[in-house]
């Protein structure tokens, strides 16, 4: 990929997580790209929303890429969580409050106006959620049960990342982090247990 | 209030929960709210900005009232819980997947942008949790645990309808549910036979 393909798809991400789809404009998207107009059109004859289709299947697979980066390496599932999380509300407060999830802005925005960016985003979260079972099963946890921690564990911090930004703490992400980590904690000792009986 | 003033704030927080804050224009929100266009400014002398402030805490503290409307008549919390996710999904789904949040979406696209608007879902969120906390005090839950159920309440709704919007299906909404109720069950399960011994 050039980079300034890159640059544009990198820019406009960034763009659509922190104000959204709808008040980001090309312009915006090629200065901050430090792209010649024409490069945009270029790229992505479609416009905009061939940009933002790309963008948010670029940055969803890396951000999903994250998930399993902090949790294999850590000494157990659940401190693997926890620092997850933690993580999260340092990248959050650093960034003044505005680094969350760079596709759920444009995933409520879009979701029923979109088919286009709505898929792309439909396809991300399966992404996420087939990306974060393993790290789940490979603890013993069965797939089926997996699934549905994956999809608690994502709910847990997208919903933290909405209330963290408006209320600029992060209480919501320390909070659910905790929770989340606990009951993974718990599920995993009644599992080894089971398994010993 | 003025029932024109009423239906443009209605319609204001309709098509911000459907389509965001950017994407809504005050030519939209009027001919929506079947209102002349100077209504709008006549009720809202400083536009959209103004208007989206009183259509967030307004829309806030009504959804905010169903989390108590559902949760107190239940026979116990852990069903409370689970009618309130199914009615969320079913709403979503009888909705065509567009009614959610009413502010997830601004607070999301105007975080970084909007201080005043900011502030109004930063209140409203604050609104949701000290009204769910006496949800959780009054079956014997100590108030600093109720508020981290609270803020794990509204973070596995927000997110879940992230996911149920991009992916047309209630899944999110039902594991988020049940995972959801099934810990606060076990919660007051737990806090029962210790406060029994």
């Amino acid at each position: 990929m050039s980079s300034t393909k890159e640059r544009l798809l990198s820019a406009g991400a960034e763009l659509f997580g922190r104000q959204g789809y709808s008040a980001t404009g090309v312009k915006q998207i090629v200065t901050e790209a430090r792209s010649p107009f024409g490069s945009m059109y270029h790229h992505f004859p479609g416009g905009k929303e061939e940009l933002a289709a790309q963008a948010i299947r670029t940055s969803g697979a890396l951000y999903g890429s994250l998930v399993e980066a902090v949790l294999d390496p850590a000494p157990d599932l659940q401190s693997g969580i926890r620092d997850f999380y933690r993580l999260a509300g340092v990248n959050m407060r650093e960034s003044g409050w505005e680094d969350a999830c760079p596709i759920a802005t444009i995933a409520l925005e879009v979701s029923s106006t979109s088919e286009p960016l709505r898929e792309a985003c439909a396809e991300v979260f399966e992404g996420w959620l087939q990306g974060a079972i393993p790290s789940f099963t490979r603890h013993g946890i069965a797939t089926e049960r997996a699934r549905e921690l994956a999809i608690a564990l994502v709910c847990q911090l997208e919903g933290a990342f909405v209330l963290c930004r408006a209320m600029r703490t992060t209480e919501a992400l320390d909070v659910a982090g905790e929770m989340m980590a606990a009951g993974v904690e718990r599920e995993l000792a009644e599992g080894s247990s089971a398994r010993a009986t």
